[in-house]
């Protein structure tokens, strides 16, 4: 039983530490949830409670795993974004993905009930994740452009989808149909001529998707303290603490990164 | 908002598929399983309900991803092994070990309460994992040796450890120096002087884990089936099903190979 | 000036070590050898005065870098295989690679002389390498097959196209037209009725390609000694050698691999 | 003989393309030069006609391999930097690196008789190459200062130390227990109170290295042409090519690089 005869098999393992002085992202994307959405009634084109709880699980790995800058999320995905200087995990890949999937995993089902209440959740979904690096500042930006360019483009045909669906009376396949080689123009007509709908009052959390980041607050508390002369006082302190914002807002144009200029970090 | 102008950023993706005709192993090890497990009041030095959860969640991640041809885990440990030559996910080491990874998490929340009963789970717990590649039969089975003989020596010594302090009034500081330098024989000797504690009777999970593998079972179900001639009949047909089976015995020996021949291929 | 400043990016170095217990095949192909060929007026289908410097280049790589056990080369390509238990340059793939490029390429310039004397070198000729494991016995012998095969192939169609050219009187356009489509069986018979050639007569230098292994002789020296009466005597001594041992033979069947058990490991 | 049935094994190539928009840095080094250089009585502590060796082989690598934006060589070493964007063999790494060391490799034998005339080479010298990559500029600034600080330690270190052996009549192993604990100032001091030498003043080819880089070059070429109506004339033609062009100067500092703002790529 001498566990050092076996030991050697430890120096099969590879280092697979990622590039230094690179943007590190893990994105998750759910499994099969096109069925697990339909299983668990979700409601078309977007749930809110489900989205809640991606943003409520996407929050849970920000808090449990130090160096996330930013998260990105819509749909059944996530990218989270740890910095370029990041040594979390000795910047092990295997490590950052799989904590990432782990947590997000356990968190979406610890949390189910905050968002489904009495309805079941049916069986443990599962998510899987990629490891992707971004050496420059431009690429990294163009990365969540990606993200949020392709929310809107599902975002805006699943609105006008369900929108001939749910109220055009149209069948599945018709809608399919109709909307076969439309361009964004043609579709926000439809919504606009057929139901009066302005696609850019629509939700900004579907349009937009999620973004999180942290952000200084200022907690302001007060405490009754006992003064030497035995007299009470009441003393106010305010203390700034960083806590995960979420934002539903355009992040591919520049303004958000001008008003939030300590994400990024100099190439170095 | 045009995705392709972006979608440039796809290229930096990178291909990290394992190498083919290898055993690919998926370790997962919890995180901050000690603080977890004092937090949740496991009873020491074994908690039978912990073990259970792990086993279903492993069963779960069997369940689910196919071509997994055993799986071995103890204390907040599992390894989960593909044969060589799957081609699940296109044996990308990203996607088995985040898919192990998010769906053992989510079953761990998910099942807690068949174990755990009225006991509340406090947050969602985390496990990392690692992809490690075995080119040959014995290479593989040196590394679940490995990992049993660690159980093993864990196991006694723990063991020893809480009978010092649960039965024998030690303080944890005491039961520490008093094993500090022992071997093996020394604590089957305390065990069996002080305590009248046979190792080898102690439970068979404790001291050998957890081993999971696929088997036929013949499943007889009996059908009542009418006949052209209007007469009913009952029908008995056995079918053969392939179904987790969990073992608690020593797979360091020949012999659990040469009961189970299916579980290892050759080399090819 | 201060070394210390910059020596963080040695960080960004990346381990590339190869998996244990796998072969490692580094194999060369010369760059623009075509055009080379041309250029130096390499005799058609097969130069043996190119053929004979590869071997020796490759003679070169085995006897300086340790570990290979077997080298397979044809045409303007050469593999080397290392066995599965190197462990030099701590397997890392760049070292290995880099190497075996580096000491072919010198001595293919070094050695040009011996085998085309007066004949000038024009320029310095490229290789490139790259890396392939493989796990088992059975995978390592399908590469060189693999390996041998591609050299019949390509030989076959060499022998008819250049004999239809230089014997038949046909341009190379009406060679390539006359081969389009044919098997081999069709090539063999094309040789023996237009040109009485029977291809398995051909060299089998250039039919099977070269195989280079390590083989024990035994050296018989003969030393005079002087004894201690002064008298002297010759004293004849046998010492067992190893040596790079060339074959042009068949390695694709299972004869080769058991006259010569010694080349190939167990999996361990 | 098929060779279909073994073409299987390609599948077991693993695809090593290096992380876009990084700067790709091939660094050779010479295997055994200590004892090359004795074996060849090179000069010390430098050999200009080894250095000019090195710098021919760098300069037919930069020549052959487009792409390469800078080379930096030094003692028995040579770096080669791929611009971010190139995309030269799919930026596979061992392409990249096997090019480099085979070309580099067959141009020092076969350009060794200009700078060796009739002293013979011995025998066919090895490289080996690694690749590292860097993301950003001051990444890459930073590498080559690395590099050029290494040079000037080392070339103080010799140039006082051979000063010591060949002036100052100690053995080496006096000369060597003379510098021991010595920083550079008194290494400085050594040379100027004992042998009158101000390091400064020595070489820059020693002291700083050589840098390789593209530059524009105006060729003015006279050409005697047949004018319409019969009469000739000399027509003078001014063209822009590019070239390499050899520098022994500080690349630590900015100097350099403003002058050449063309090497360095933004981020992008």
């Amino acid at each position: 039983m001498a566990k050092s005869k076996f030991e050697y098999v430890r120096s099969f393992e590879t280092d697979d530490s990622c590039l230094r002085n690179c943007y590190i992202v893990v994105r998750l994307d759910g499994r099969n949830f096109h069925k697990f959405a339909e299983q668990h009634a979700f409601s078309k084109p977007n749930d809110d409670r489900a989205l809640g709880l991606m943003t409520r699980s996407a929050r849970a790995v920000m808090s449990e795993l130090e160096d996330i800058i930013i998260a990105y999320g819509q749909s059944d995905e996530f990218s989270f974004v740890f910095k370029r200087t990041s040594s979390l995990f000795k910047r092990r890949a295997s490590k950052l993905m799989t904590h990432v999937a782990s947590q997000f995993s356990s968190s979406y089902v610890f949390y189910w009930k905050e968002f489904f209440g009495a309805q079941s959740l049916l069986y443990p979904p599962g998510f899987d994740g990629r490891v992707i690096l971004y050496p420059s500042n431009r690429n990294l930006r163009d990365y969540l452009s990606w993200r949020q360019a392709d929310c809107h483009i599902n975002n805006l045909y699943n609105t006008v989808f369900w929108a001939l669906v749910q109220k055009g009376g149209l069948t599945t396949a018709q809608a399919e149909e109709r909307l076969k080689g439309t361009l964004a123009a043609d579709k926000n007509e439809i919504l606009f001529s057929d139901f009066g709908i302005n696609y850019n009052n629509e939700s900004a959390l579907h349009r937009k998707g999620i973004s999180l980041i942290w952000e200084k607050v200022n907690e302001t508390v007060t405490k009754r303290v006992k003064l030497p002369n035995q007299e009470e006082k009441d003393l106010t302190v305010t203390r700034s603490r960083s806590r995960v914002q979420d934002y539903h807002c355009d992040i591919i144009g520049d303004q958000f990164w001008q008003e939030h200029p300590d994400i990024l970090e100099e190439g170095g």
